[in-house]
Protein backbone atom coordinates (compact mmCIF):
# COMPACT_ATOMS: atom_id res chain seq x y z
CA UNK A 1 0.00 0.00 0.00
CA UNK A 2 1.48 3.33 -0.64
CA UNK A 3 0.12 6.55 0.78
CA UNK A 4 0.73 10.47 -0.26
CA UNK A 5 -0.73 13.28 1.21
CA UNK A 6 -1.13 16.81 -0.78
CA UNK A 7 -1.89 20.64 0.48
CA UNK A 8 -4.00 22.37 -1.97
CA UNK A 9 -5.72 25.77 -1.01
CA UNK A 10 -8.99 26.84 -2.20
CA UNK A 11 -9.30 29.75 -4.73
CA UNK A 12 -11.48 32.47 -4.84
CA UNK A 13 -12.42 31.27 -8.95
CA UNK A 14 -13.05 27.54 -7.73
CA UNK A 15 -16.18 29.23 -5.50
CA UNK A 16 -19.42 29.23 -6.08
CA UNK A 17 -21.92 31.66 -5.42
CA UNK A 18 -23.34 29.05 -1.98
CA UNK A 19 -19.99 30.00 -1.33
CA UNK A 20 -18.77 26.03 -1.82
CA UNK A 21 -15.61 25.05 -3.37
CA UNK A 22 -17.79 24.25 -6.59
CA UNK A 23 -17.98 19.82 -6.98
CA UNK A 24 -15.66 20.05 -10.42
CA UNK A 25 -12.70 21.57 -8.89
CA UNK A 26 -12.55 18.24 -6.57
CA UNK A 27 -11.68 16.52 -9.83
CA UNK A 28 -8.54 18.52 -10.69
CA UNK A 29 -7.90 18.37 -7.23
CA UNK A 30 -7.22 14.43 -7.67
CA UNK A 31 -5.47 14.92 -10.54
CA UNK A 32 -2.66 17.34 -8.52
CA UNK A 33 -2.86 14.74 -6.01
CA UNK A 34 -1.89 12.05 -8.43
CA UNK A 35 0.85 14.05 -9.98
CA UNK A 36 1.98 15.01 -6.59
CA UNK A 37 2.16 11.15 -4.99
CA UNK A 38 3.92 9.74 -7.98
CA UNK A 39 6.36 13.27 -8.23
CA UNK A 40 7.58 11.81 -4.62
CA UNK A 41 8.06 8.57 -5.90
CA UNK A 42 10.49 10.42 -8.54
CA UNK A 43 7.43 9.66 -11.81
CA UNK A 44 7.44 12.80 -13.18
CA UNK A 45 3.94 12.65 -15.24
CA UNK A 46 4.65 15.18 -17.58
CA UNK A 47 8.36 13.14 -18.76
CA UNK A 48 5.90 10.14 -18.88
CA UNK A 49 3.73 11.76 -21.33
CA UNK A 50 6.48 13.32 -23.36
CA UNK A 51 7.43 9.48 -23.98
CA UNK A 52 4.65 8.42 -25.32
CA UNK A 53 2.19 7.03 -22.35
CA UNK A 54 -0.80 9.19 -21.75
CA UNK A 55 -2.97 8.25 -18.49
CA UNK A 56 -7.05 9.47 -19.38
CA UNK A 57 -9.04 9.03 -16.06
CA UNK A 58 -11.72 6.22 -17.60
CA UNK A 59 -13.56 5.93 -14.31
CA UNK A 60 -14.38 8.50 -11.39
CA UNK A 61 -16.18 8.26 -8.63
CA UNK A 62 -16.79 10.87 -5.64
CA UNK A 63 -18.84 11.75 -2.71
CA UNK A 64 -19.67 14.86 -1.59
CA UNK A 65 -20.10 15.01 2.65
CA UNK A 66 -19.14 18.55 3.78
CA UNK A 67 -18.40 21.75 1.28
CA UNK A 68 -15.17 23.11 1.75
CA UNK A 69 -14.85 26.88 1.36
CA UNK A 70 -12.98 30.07 0.49
CA UNK A 71 -8.87 30.06 1.22
CA UNK A 72 -9.47 26.53 3.10
CA UNK A 73 -5.75 24.51 2.85
CA UNK A 74 -7.06 20.89 2.07
CA UNK A 75 -5.41 17.80 2.73
CA UNK A 76 -5.97 15.61 -0.52
CA UNK A 77 -4.88 11.80 1.10
CA UNK A 78 -4.36 9.70 -2.33
CA UNK A 79 -4.05 5.92 -1.21
CA UNK A 80 -2.83 3.12 -3.85
CA UNK A 81 -3.60 -0.84 -2.73
CA UNK A 82 -2.63 -2.31 -5.77
CA UNK A 83 0.43 -2.22 -8.27
CA UNK A 84 -0.99 0.13 -11.61
CA UNK A 85 0.48 -2.69 -14.08
CA UNK A 86 -2.55 -1.57 -16.32
CA UNK A 87 -4.71 0.68 -14.56
CA UNK A 88 -4.06 3.48 -11.99
CA UNK A 89 -6.92 3.09 -8.52
CA UNK A 90 -6.82 5.58 -6.79
CA UNK A 91 -8.85 6.20 -3.55
CA UNK A 92 -9.33 10.15 -2.01
CA UNK A 93 -10.14 11.47 1.25
CA UNK A 94 -10.33 15.35 1.40
CA UNK A 95 -9.71 17.00 5.10
CA UNK A 96 -9.87 20.25 5.91
CA UNK A 97 -7.92 22.47 8.15
CA UNK A 98 -9.59 20.29 11.22
CA UNK A 99 -8.93 16.88 9.87
CA UNK A 100 -12.55 17.15 9.01
CA UNK A 101 -13.55 14.72 6.32
CA UNK A 102 -15.33 17.01 3.40
CA UNK A 103 -15.01 14.52 0.87
CA UNK A 104 -13.85 10.62 -0.63
CA UNK A 105 -13.24 9.50 -4.23
CA UNK A 106 -11.85 6.72 -6.30
CA UNK A 107 -10.36 7.25 -9.63
CA UNK A 108 -9.40 4.54 -12.41
CA UNK A 109 -6.53 5.53 -14.98
CA UNK A 110 -5.85 3.79 -18.03
CA UNK A 111 -2.17 3.79 -19.37
CA UNK A 112 -2.54 4.17 -23.27
CA UNK A 113 -0.05 4.59 -26.20
CA UNK A 114 -0.24 8.70 -27.07
CA UNK A 115 0.05 7.95 -30.95
CA UNK A 116 -2.32 5.10 -31.20
CA UNK A 117 -4.59 5.25 -28.57
CA UNK A 118 -4.58 1.48 -27.36
CA UNK A 119 -3.90 0.35 -24.03
CA UNK A 120 -0.08 -0.42 -22.53
CA UNK A 121 1.19 -1.81 -19.93
CA UNK A 122 2.89 0.63 -17.50
CA UNK A 123 6.60 1.22 -18.31
CA UNK A 124 8.69 -0.59 -16.23
CA UNK A 125 10.66 1.97 -14.90
CA UNK A 126 7.03 3.74 -13.61
CA UNK A 127 6.42 0.36 -11.62
CA UNK A 128 9.63 -0.23 -10.35
CA UNK A 129 9.14 2.79 -8.24
CA UNK A 130 5.86 1.48 -6.54
CA UNK A 131 7.51 -2.23 -6.25
CA UNK A 132 8.90 -1.63 -3.10
CA UNK A 133 5.05 -0.98 -1.32
CA UNK A 134 3.55 -3.56 -2.29
CA UNK A 135 4.33 -7.31 -1.51
CA UNK B 1 -40.02 9.00 -16.91
CA UNK B 2 -38.47 11.74 -17.69
CA UNK B 3 -35.81 12.72 -20.55
CA UNK B 4 -34.21 16.09 -21.88
CA UNK B 5 -31.50 16.44 -24.22
CA UNK B 6 -29.14 19.70 -23.93
CA UNK B 7 -26.46 20.82 -26.69
CA UNK B 8 -22.63 22.02 -25.38
CA UNK B 9 -19.93 22.70 -27.85
CA UNK B 10 -16.72 22.24 -26.62
CA UNK B 11 -14.93 25.57 -25.70
CA UNK B 12 -11.02 26.05 -26.35
CA UNK B 13 -10.20 26.86 -22.56
CA UNK B 14 -11.71 23.38 -21.97
CA UNK B 15 -9.37 21.21 -23.46
CA UNK B 16 -6.55 19.96 -22.15
CA UNK B 17 -2.89 19.19 -23.80
CA UNK B 18 -4.03 15.93 -24.81
CA UNK B 19 -6.13 17.86 -27.01
CA UNK B 20 -9.15 16.54 -25.09
CA UNK B 21 -11.98 18.21 -22.74
CA UNK B 22 -10.60 17.99 -19.65
CA UNK B 23 -12.42 15.32 -17.86
CA UNK B 24 -13.39 18.03 -14.58
CA UNK B 25 -15.47 19.83 -17.29
CA UNK B 26 -18.20 16.93 -17.56
CA UNK B 27 -19.32 18.15 -13.81
CA UNK B 28 -20.18 21.46 -15.32
CA UNK B 29 -21.69 20.25 -18.04
CA UNK B 30 -24.50 17.98 -16.54
CA UNK B 31 -24.85 21.06 -13.96
CA UNK B 32 -26.04 22.58 -17.29
CA UNK B 33 -28.13 19.86 -18.97
CA UNK B 34 -29.84 19.65 -14.99
CA UNK B 35 -30.51 23.63 -14.95
CA UNK B 36 -32.53 23.42 -18.63
CA UNK B 37 -33.95 20.02 -18.17
CA UNK B 38 -35.52 22.24 -14.67
CA UNK B 39 -36.05 25.34 -16.86
CA UNK B 40 -38.24 23.13 -19.66
CA UNK B 41 -40.22 22.15 -17.47
CA UNK B 42 -40.73 25.95 -15.99
CA UNK B 43 -38.49 25.37 -12.88
CA UNK B 44 -35.58 28.18 -12.78
CA UNK B 45 -33.00 27.24 -10.76
CA UNK B 46 -31.83 30.61 -9.99
CA UNK B 47 -35.39 31.45 -8.47
CA UNK B 48 -35.57 27.68 -6.48
CA UNK B 49 -32.15 28.99 -4.47
CA UNK B 50 -33.26 32.94 -4.32
CA UNK B 51 -36.54 31.01 -2.20
CA UNK B 52 -34.10 29.48 -0.08
CA UNK B 53 -33.52 25.96 -0.81
CA UNK B 54 -30.22 24.93 -2.49
CA UNK B 55 -29.51 21.68 -4.42
CA UNK B 56 -25.77 20.56 -3.36
CA UNK B 57 -24.57 17.33 -5.15
CA UNK B 58 -24.18 14.55 -2.91
CA UNK B 59 -22.52 11.92 -5.06
CA UNK B 60 -21.11 11.82 -9.19
CA UNK B 61 -19.90 8.76 -10.43
CA UNK B 62 -18.72 9.21 -14.29
CA UNK B 63 -17.78 6.70 -16.90
CA UNK B 64 -15.03 8.33 -19.81
CA UNK B 65 -15.47 6.16 -22.80
CA UNK B 66 -14.24 8.39 -25.86
CA UNK B 67 -12.65 11.92 -25.51
CA UNK B 68 -14.58 15.12 -26.38
CA UNK B 69 -12.82 17.50 -28.79
CA UNK B 70 -12.85 21.12 -29.10
CA UNK B 71 -15.67 23.09 -30.60
CA UNK B 72 -17.56 19.58 -30.69
CA UNK B 73 -21.16 19.93 -30.25
CA UNK B 74 -21.99 17.38 -27.40
CA UNK B 75 -25.54 16.40 -26.69
CA UNK B 76 -25.95 15.54 -22.96
CA UNK B 77 -29.25 13.49 -22.57
CA UNK B 78 -30.58 13.73 -18.89
CA UNK B 79 -32.51 11.07 -17.64
CA UNK B 80 -34.68 11.21 -14.72
CA UNK B 81 -36.32 7.82 -13.06
CA UNK B 82 -37.88 8.88 -10.26
CA UNK B 83 -39.95 11.96 -8.85
CA UNK B 84 -36.83 14.27 -6.93
CA UNK B 85 -38.76 14.41 -3.47
CA UNK B 86 -35.58 14.25 -1.36
CA UNK B 87 -33.14 13.44 -3.47
CA UNK B 88 -32.58 14.09 -7.39
CA UNK B 89 -31.30 11.13 -9.26
CA UNK B 90 -30.18 11.49 -12.70
CA UNK B 91 -28.39 9.72 -15.03
CA UNK B 92 -26.22 11.21 -18.19
CA UNK B 93 -25.71 10.34 -21.48
CA UNK B 94 -23.23 12.36 -23.64
CA UNK B 95 -22.84 12.14 -27.26
CA UNK B 96 -21.21 13.42 -30.56
CA UNK B 97 -22.22 14.75 -33.12
CA UNK B 98 -21.91 11.61 -34.63
CA UNK B 99 -24.26 10.17 -32.26
CA UNK B 100 -21.55 8.41 -30.62
CA UNK B 101 -21.59 7.72 -26.58
CA UNK B 102 -18.66 9.42 -25.07
CA UNK B 103 -19.61 8.91 -21.20
CA UNK B 104 -21.84 8.15 -18.85
CA UNK B 105 -22.47 9.15 -15.27
CA UNK B 106 -25.48 9.25 -12.31
CA UNK B 107 -25.60 12.18 -10.31
CA UNK B 108 -27.29 12.35 -6.71
CA UNK B 109 -28.81 16.10 -5.51
CA UNK B 110 -29.81 16.98 -2.29
CA UNK B 111 -32.56 19.54 -1.46
CA UNK B 112 -31.54 21.53 1.39
CA UNK B 113 -32.48 24.60 3.60
CA UNK B 114 -30.16 27.28 2.75
CA UNK B 115 -30.06 28.55 6.26
CA UNK B 116 -29.37 25.60 8.46
CA UNK B 117 -28.09 23.39 5.53
CA UNK B 118 -30.29 21.03 6.89
CA UNK B 119 -32.00 18.24 4.25
CA UNK B 120 -35.49 19.28 3.34
CA UNK B 121 -38.71 18.01 0.81
CA UNK B 122 -38.99 19.35 -2.71
CA UNK B 123 -41.03 22.61 -2.76
CA UNK B 124 -44.55 21.46 -4.27
CA UNK B 125 -44.69 23.91 -6.85
CA UNK B 126 -41.29 22.03 -8.10
CA UNK B 127 -42.67 18.68 -7.37
CA UNK B 128 -46.04 19.29 -9.72
CA UNK B 129 -44.14 20.08 -12.60
CA UNK B 130 -42.71 16.46 -12.83
CA UNK B 131 -45.58 14.64 -11.36
CA UNK B 132 -47.33 14.49 -14.97
CA UNK B 133 -44.14 12.25 -16.19
CA UNK B 134 -44.39 9.65 -13.28
CA UNK B 135 -47.64 7.79 -12.61
CA UNK C 1 -16.23 47.43 -39.78
CA UNK C 2 -17.07 44.27 -38.93
CA UNK C 3 -19.85 43.44 -35.86
CA UNK C 4 -20.87 40.33 -34.45
CA UNK C 5 -23.53 39.77 -31.31
CA UNK C 6 -22.94 36.20 -28.95
CA UNK C 7 -25.01 35.28 -26.68
CA UNK C 8 -23.67 33.34 -23.12
CA UNK C 9 -25.11 32.25 -20.40
CA UNK C 10 -23.65 32.12 -17.19
CA UNK C 11 -22.61 28.67 -15.56
CA UNK C 12 -23.32 28.34 -11.93
CA UNK C 13 -19.37 27.12 -11.87
CA UNK C 14 -18.58 30.27 -12.92
CA UNK C 15 -19.86 32.53 -10.09
CA UNK C 16 -17.73 33.10 -6.97
CA UNK C 17 -18.86 33.56 -3.23
CA UNK C 18 -19.57 37.29 -4.05
CA UNK C 19 -22.11 35.96 -6.31
CA UNK C 20 -20.64 37.40 -9.46
CA UNK C 21 -19.30 36.28 -12.49
CA UNK C 22 -15.70 35.48 -12.03
CA UNK C 23 -13.80 38.05 -13.61
CA UNK C 24 -10.85 35.31 -15.04
CA UNK C 25 -14.65 34.13 -17.23
CA UNK C 26 -14.69 37.31 -19.16
CA UNK C 27 -11.40 36.15 -21.22
CA UNK C 28 -13.25 33.30 -22.15
CA UNK C 29 -16.07 34.19 -23.43
CA UNK C 30 -14.23 36.40 -25.52
CA UNK C 31 -12.41 33.85 -27.10
CA UNK C 32 -15.88 32.58 -27.74
CA UNK C 33 -17.20 35.10 -29.26
CA UNK C 34 -14.12 35.49 -31.51
CA UNK C 35 -15.09 32.05 -32.68
CA UNK C 36 -18.75 32.52 -33.42
CA UNK C 37 -17.86 35.78 -35.33
CA UNK C 38 -15.44 33.76 -37.19
CA UNK C 39 -17.94 30.62 -37.66
CA UNK C 40 -20.47 33.29 -38.96
CA UNK C 41 -18.06 34.12 -41.96
CA UNK C 42 -16.83 30.59 -42.70
CA UNK C 43 -14.13 30.58 -40.87
CA UNK C 44 -14.02 27.53 -38.59
CA UNK C 45 -11.35 28.20 -35.48
CA UNK C 46 -10.24 24.39 -35.38
CA UNK C 47 -9.89 24.08 -39.16
CA UNK C 48 -7.41 27.48 -38.83
CA UNK C 49 -5.12 25.12 -35.96
CA UNK C 50 -5.37 21.85 -38.11
CA UNK C 51 -3.89 23.78 -41.37
CA UNK C 52 -0.96 25.04 -39.26
CA UNK C 53 -2.22 28.47 -38.16
CA UNK C 54 -2.58 28.71 -34.08
CA UNK C 55 -3.77 32.42 -33.10
CA UNK C 56 -2.41 33.10 -29.34
CA UNK C 57 -3.68 36.13 -27.22
CA UNK C 58 -0.97 38.76 -27.48
CA UNK C 59 -3.01 41.42 -25.23
CA UNK C 60 -5.64 41.54 -23.54
CA UNK C 61 -7.25 44.88 -21.61
CA UNK C 62 -10.76 44.46 -19.67
CA UNK C 63 -13.05 46.90 -17.77
CA UNK C 64 -15.43 45.71 -15.64
CA UNK C 65 -18.26 48.41 -15.02
CA UNK C 66 -20.61 45.89 -13.62
CA UNK C 67 -20.98 42.19 -12.03
CA UNK C 68 -22.83 39.93 -14.46
CA UNK C 69 -24.82 36.94 -12.28
CA UNK C 70 -25.55 33.65 -12.28
CA UNK C 71 -28.12 32.20 -14.85
CA UNK C 72 -27.63 35.92 -16.77
CA UNK C 73 -27.91 35.77 -20.90
CA UNK C 74 -25.51 37.52 -21.73
CA UNK C 75 -24.48 39.06 -25.00
CA UNK C 76 -21.16 39.84 -26.32
CA UNK C 77 -20.77 42.16 -28.94
CA UNK C 78 -17.41 41.70 -30.70
CA UNK C 79 -16.31 44.79 -33.11
CA UNK C 80 -13.59 44.43 -35.64
CA UNK C 81 -12.04 47.99 -37.18
CA UNK C 82 -9.44 46.93 -39.06
CA UNK C 83 -8.90 43.50 -41.67
CA UNK C 84 -6.71 41.08 -39.70
CA UNK C 85 -3.63 40.69 -41.98
CA UNK C 86 -1.07 40.02 -39.16
CA UNK C 87 -2.82 40.66 -35.62
CA UNK C 88 -6.43 40.47 -35.30
CA UNK C 89 -7.71 43.32 -32.70
CA UNK C 90 -11.06 43.06 -31.72
CA UNK C 91 -13.18 45.63 -29.24
CA UNK C 92 -15.50 43.98 -26.95
CA UNK C 93 -18.92 45.36 -25.03
CA UNK C 94 -20.67 42.58 -23.05
CA UNK C 95 -24.20 43.72 -21.92
CA UNK C 96 -26.82 42.25 -19.84
CA UNK C 97 -30.38 40.94 -20.39
CA UNK C 98 -31.60 45.02 -19.83
CA UNK C 99 -28.98 45.83 -22.20
CA UNK C 100 -26.66 47.63 -19.95
CA UNK C 101 -22.97 47.37 -20.19
CA UNK C 102 -21.24 45.49 -17.76
CA UNK C 103 -17.40 45.21 -19.33
CA UNK C 104 -15.68 46.67 -22.00
CA UNK C 105 -12.23 44.69 -23.57
CA UNK C 106 -9.88 45.12 -26.59
CA UNK C 107 -8.02 41.62 -27.20
CA UNK C 108 -5.07 41.46 -29.44
CA UNK C 109 -4.13 37.80 -31.41
CA UNK C 110 -1.44 37.17 -33.68
CA UNK C 111 -1.21 34.01 -36.50
CA UNK C 112 1.37 32.20 -35.44
CA UNK C 113 2.86 29.16 -37.79
CA UNK C 114 2.36 26.39 -34.97
CA UNK C 115 5.30 24.71 -35.96
CA UNK C 116 7.97 27.12 -35.83
CA UNK C 117 6.10 29.29 -33.64
CA UNK C 118 6.70 32.62 -35.57
CA UNK C 119 4.34 35.18 -36.71
CA UNK C 120 2.84 34.81 -40.16
CA UNK C 121 0.43 36.30 -42.11
CA UNK C 122 -3.85 35.81 -42.17
CA UNK C 123 -4.34 32.86 -45.15
CA UNK C 124 -5.47 34.39 -47.81
CA UNK C 125 -9.14 32.17 -47.51
CA UNK C 126 -9.68 33.75 -44.40
CA UNK C 127 -8.71 37.57 -45.40
CA UNK C 128 -11.33 37.51 -48.58
CA UNK C 129 -13.72 36.25 -45.90
CA UNK C 130 -13.14 39.68 -44.20
CA UNK C 131 -12.45 41.68 -47.23
CA UNK C 132 -15.84 42.57 -48.13
CA UNK C 133 -16.39 44.15 -44.84
CA UNK C 134 -13.77 46.63 -45.03
CA UNK C 135 -13.44 48.79 -48.53
CA UNK D 1 7.27 50.14 -2.65
CA UNK D 2 6.45 46.85 -1.91
CA UNK D 3 7.20 43.68 -3.87
CA UNK D 4 6.19 39.79 -3.29
CA UNK D 5 6.82 36.35 -4.94
CA UNK D 6 4.45 34.00 -4.94
CA UNK D 7 5.45 30.90 -6.90
CA UNK D 8 2.37 28.52 -8.89
CA UNK D 9 2.79 25.53 -10.44
CA UNK D 10 0.68 24.93 -13.70
CA UNK D 11 -2.46 22.36 -13.56
CA UNK D 12 -3.30 19.70 -16.31
CA UNK D 13 -6.56 21.27 -16.44
CA UNK D 14 -5.13 24.69 -16.98
CA UNK D 15 -3.46 23.78 -20.18
CA UNK D 16 -4.91 23.81 -23.64
CA UNK D 17 -4.90 22.28 -26.66
CA UNK D 18 -2.16 24.13 -27.88
CA UNK D 19 -0.11 22.60 -24.95
CA UNK D 20 -0.07 26.24 -23.38
CA UNK D 21 -1.27 27.25 -20.10
CA UNK D 22 -4.58 28.72 -21.27
CA UNK D 23 -4.46 32.86 -21.17
CA UNK D 24 -7.63 32.94 -18.89
CA UNK D 25 -6.08 31.41 -16.21
CA UNK D 26 -3.53 34.21 -15.32
CA UNK D 27 -5.98 36.37 -14.11
CA UNK D 28 -6.75 33.30 -11.35
CA UNK D 29 -2.91 33.65 -10.87
CA UNK D 30 -3.08 37.43 -10.27
CA UNK D 31 -5.42 36.98 -7.67
CA UNK D 32 -3.65 33.90 -5.86
CA UNK D 33 -0.54 36.59 -6.17
CA UNK D 34 -2.14 39.66 -4.40
CA UNK D 35 -4.26 37.21 -1.66
CA UNK D 36 -0.64 35.91 -0.85
CA UNK D 37 0.67 39.04 -1.38
CA UNK D 38 -2.02 40.24 1.35
CA UNK D 39 -1.26 37.52 4.13
CA UNK D 40 2.38 38.21 3.97
CA UNK D 41 1.55 41.42 5.25
CA UNK D 42 -1.10 39.95 8.12
CA UNK D 43 -3.81 40.72 6.28
CA UNK D 44 -5.93 37.58 5.05
CA UNK D 45 -8.32 38.62 2.38
CA UNK D 46 -11.17 35.94 3.35
CA UNK D 47 -11.63 38.04 6.61
CA UNK D 48 -11.78 41.17 4.67
CA UNK D 49 -14.74 40.01 3.03
CA UNK D 50 -16.16 38.56 6.33
CA UNK D 51 -15.65 42.48 7.78
CA UNK D 52 -18.34 43.52 5.14
CA UNK D 53 -15.64 44.64 2.20
CA UNK D 54 -14.93 43.32 -0.48
CA UNK D 55 -12.46 43.99 -3.51
CA UNK D 56 -13.74 43.69 -6.89
CA UNK D 57 -11.63 43.84 -10.19
CA UNK D 58 -11.90 47.24 -12.23
CA UNK D 59 -9.45 47.04 -14.75
CA UNK D 60 -7.30 44.24 -16.11
CA UNK D 61 -4.39 44.56 -18.73
CA UNK D 62 -2.40 41.88 -19.25
CA UNK D 63 0.64 41.46 -22.56
CA UNK D 64 1.38 37.90 -23.03
CA UNK D 65 4.83 37.21 -24.14
CA UNK D 66 6.05 33.35 -24.12
CA UNK D 67 3.58 30.40 -23.04
CA UNK D 68 3.70 28.75 -19.87
CA UNK D 69 3.27 24.98 -20.18
CA UNK D 70 2.05 22.19 -17.78
CA UNK D 71 3.99 21.30 -15.02
CA UNK D 72 6.27 24.44 -14.63
CA UNK D 73 6.25 26.19 -11.38
CA UNK D 74 6.04 29.93 -12.20
CA UNK D 75 7.29 32.58 -9.99
CA UNK D 76 4.22 35.66 -9.72
CA UNK D 77 5.73 38.81 -8.83
CA UNK D 78 3.64 41.04 -7.42
CA UNK D 79 4.95 44.85 -7.33
CA UNK D 80 3.07 47.68 -5.46
CA UNK D 81 4.06 51.32 -5.85
CA UNK D 82 1.07 53.28 -3.92
CA UNK D 83 -0.60 52.82 -0.77
CA UNK D 84 -3.89 51.56 -1.65
CA UNK D 85 -6.15 53.95 -0.18
CA UNK D 86 -9.13 53.79 -2.49
CA UNK D 87 -7.73 51.34 -5.25
CA UNK D 88 -5.06 48.36 -5.15
CA UNK D 89 -3.19 48.88 -8.20
CA UNK D 90 -1.08 45.97 -8.98
CA UNK D 91 2.17 45.26 -11.46
CA UNK D 92 2.85 41.91 -11.78
CA UNK D 93 5.48 40.37 -14.13
CA UNK D 94 5.56 36.45 -14.40
CA UNK D 95 8.64 34.18 -14.80
CA UNK D 96 9.50 30.38 -15.65
CA UNK D 97 12.19 28.48 -13.95
CA UNK D 98 15.02 29.92 -15.95
CA UNK D 99 13.95 33.26 -15.13
CA UNK D 100 12.31 33.75 -18.28
CA UNK D 101 9.67 36.69 -18.11
CA UNK D 102 6.59 34.74 -19.91
CA UNK D 103 3.82 37.97 -18.70
CA UNK D 104 3.32 41.36 -17.16
CA UNK D 105 0.05 42.85 -16.09
CA UNK D 106 -1.62 45.62 -14.25
CA UNK D 107 -4.53 44.96 -12.29
CA UNK D 108 -7.34 47.93 -10.15
CA UNK D 109 -9.44 46.47 -7.51
CA UNK D 110 -11.52 49.00 -5.43
CA UNK D 111 -12.64 48.93 -2.36
CA UNK D 112 -16.27 48.23 -1.94
CA UNK D 113 -18.94 47.83 0.72
CA UNK D 114 -20.31 44.58 0.40
CA UNK D 115 -24.06 45.94 1.72
CA UNK D 116 -24.66 48.78 -0.36
CA UNK D 117 -21.46 47.93 -3.29
CA UNK D 118 -20.22 51.78 -2.82
CA UNK D 119 -16.58 52.26 -2.83
CA UNK D 120 -15.11 52.87 0.69
CA UNK D 121 -11.81 53.90 1.60
CA UNK D 122 -9.74 50.71 2.49
CA UNK D 123 -9.81 50.34 6.59
CA UNK D 124 -6.77 51.72 8.58
CA UNK D 125 -6.17 48.01 9.58
CA UNK D 126 -5.34 47.36 6.59
CA UNK D 127 -3.12 50.53 5.55
CA UNK D 128 -1.47 50.30 8.14
CA UNK D 129 -0.27 47.06 6.86
CA UNK D 130 1.38 48.86 3.87
CA UNK D 131 1.96 52.13 5.78
CA UNK D 132 5.97 51.03 6.68
CA UNK D 133 6.84 50.09 3.39
CA UNK D 134 5.75 53.56 1.39
CA UNK D 135 7.13 57.42 3.16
Amino acid sequence: MYIYETQIRVRYNETDRMGYLHHSIYAAYFEIARTEMMRNLGITYRDLEDSGIILPVYELNISFRQPAFYDDELTVKSILTMIPVIRLIIKYEVFNHDRQILCTATSTNVFVNALNRKPVRAPETVLEKFNPFFD
